[in-house]
């Protein structure tokens, strides 16, 4: 067994599922994985990707992963082909492996990130001794991650796959139209913020253009307020203007001081929306 | 005080409670092990056990403790008991420890290991100071929990009793009646799915036989598609027929692809089912 | 750089916010708390007070944090006023310290206990690089929990300030009038229960007195029953009485024995009551 560069003093090992906290799945994979490497620092970015929503779960990781120190093993696990042909893969970007499902589920990664390793999990041996069709969840991504993390090399796990053979999902990349920018909504956040896809990036001058509209055009809903932080200009508690702000991710997002965008507007996440600059 | 055989380098305490995240039950229990025992690692098996339903702590506990490793301690508290003369118990089946009230909570860990020890949590010593009423996740339960984790041998924490004495539910195993078997949903999970009580030790040619159904006699809905896996067959994303798996958990069980089989079906928990195999 | 009292072997963190678990906004700060202090113990007091509710986020902390040991950081985010003048601060009482924004969320802290010592939050050595307008919970507060985890002192965060001069907010206490005692619903957890802001203290003979009274005047309910714990003297299971109790965290209470008070009573938070005790 070769050793990997990932053999820190106390591994970090990152998860991200669909499976909710309501059953034992997570506790399970934990489980799993502090049988192989009981000294491992375990995280949660989230196990509440709507069920099956890979779209979803790519977003959400997208905006974690960056944050995460050198070393981190990130397993994910939004899964609808589980059982099925669809392959089990690890990937290494720098000094951060990625363990999942290949499905999409790392499109905004792969976007973003040159891969230096990919390899499929097929080694029975870095698996539990049974392996189900429905929960590899427990049986084959927490144990390789767990494996992982202990120093054995991706190698060691399954034949190498090229990285550009790996899925991607369309992301609906925001695209220029005319005066302004079409783009949709990718999500919305515990605080009904409303999270668009358009990278700051594309609007530099969002506060120092003489104005703004973002639209909803199946709405006729337009919003023209600015505003640095959520309580920029608040004259009241309740105040239930919505206004466009720099989301903490890199994106233009919406927002209601005190109150819940979603809910007030009542969007959903994929609605289209056009972003105007005055000039 | 005698050391046990549970001394490990970084002991490794599991919680299983009807608590909930939105107070701080949770992590006042985990503050309380972390003052006796700073060096242990944390796991959360779950929190939304519907509240007081103690069988259901039993099933989600049945299903995940053998994936935890040796030495593991299971703080357990589905407790509408607390406070009455009903026992705060600790048992050690093999080399795992199991800490709760003695109300049946671990019924099916009892129906499957031999217990070699079992004492009531009477000794004040590994108690928090004040014992509260109400409260003995954090006054009983934490720290004797805690207290086994860096090494204090059961018979310290309070008095040996007969395991056979330990509280049993119900576990309304299922029947076998003429052709078929008659059983019930014993859990929904977090996807809809609907696990019954059928081991698959009992229908080991589920896949092979010519055919099966699974009947809810009071709903007049019938099953009789199987499935490996979730997707396998799928013409539709959103395909909306409901079909038998093997529960990775072991038991037989009920979903729909990409869908809520509860939601769609409208089933809940404790429903009788009928399963046929053909021969 | 001068070493604090808090370098243990393996610091504690404790985190309370109104994030909620959908995002990755909590498992962020900890990849953030991790990159700085590898080894760093990290626990979850609740994620789910409700947006922006600082008063809740205020109860919740303090029925929780004398329960963990000596060194326990406390970064605490309820934040409506992020981005604003606000101060960011960290403040030492005995030997806990609490990071967060100065907006009242420390209340009961500040009310129940001496502070040594109070910081803002100014040195951007202690930040991360980029520090955003919306989300200082990663670049702000998690950052610097971290460091004063690795023994950076509070000075070296920030200039002192008085601790008089934290904000605090009116915490409604209970006042006698007449016989009795006007209070309100301070909280209500995860099973139903109506938590009053009446300390035991105030009711020494809560249970020793010929009888008591418990009325919500805006209501036309008035409670009777006292118990000691929630299944005394219940005959039956789904006995839907609602009594009075001592809760654990010290205050008076309304349960339903197996039920929910708040819901059978449709009761809300902040309600008011008055309570008598017969002589």
């Amino acid at each position: 067994m070769h050793q990997s560069v990932f053999s820190s003093a106390r591994p970090l090992i990152a998860f991200l599922t669909d499976f909710g906290l309501s059953d034992g799945y997570v506790g399970v994979m934990k489980g799993v994985v502090l049988g192989i490497v009981p000294d491992a620092q375990l995280i949660d970015l989230t196990h509440d990707i709507a069920p099956q929503d890979v779209t979803a779960g790519a977003w959400i990781l997208a905006t974690c992963y960056r944050y995460f120190p050198s070393g981190t093993i990130f397993t994910c696990v939004v899964d609808p082909g589980v059982g099925s042909q669809r392959h089990a893969v690890a990937l290494r970007t720098g000094d951060r492996v990625f363990v999942g499902p290949d499905n999409g589920l790392f499109s905004y990664v792969l976007a973003e990130q040159q891969v230096q390793e990919a390899v499929t999990l097929s080694n029975p041996t870095y698996h539990l001794p049974q392996v189900s069709a429905t929960f590899q969840g427990r049986d084959v991504f927490a144990p390789s991650a767990a494996h992982i993390a202990r120093g054995v090399s991706l190698t060691e796990l399954g034949p190498q796959i090229d990285p550009m053979t790996l899925q991607r999902i369309d992301l609906g990349m925001p695209v220029h139209q005319g005066e302004g920018i079409v783009a949709h909504i990718v999500h919305i956040d515990h605080f009904g913020n409303l999270i668009t896809n358009i990278p700051l990036s594309m609007v530099p001058d969002l506060f120092s253009s003489p104005g703004m509209q973002l639209n909803f055009p199946e709405r006729q809903v337009v919003i023209t307020e600015r505003r640095r932080f959520f309580s920029e200009g608040s004259t009241h508690e309740d105040d239930a203007r919505p206004f466009v702000y720099a989301d903490s991710a890199g994106y233009i997002a919406v927002a209601i001081h005190n109150g819940n965008a979603a809910r007030t507007l009542g969007m959903r996440r994929g609605e289209t929306i056009t972003f105007v600059q005055m000039k």
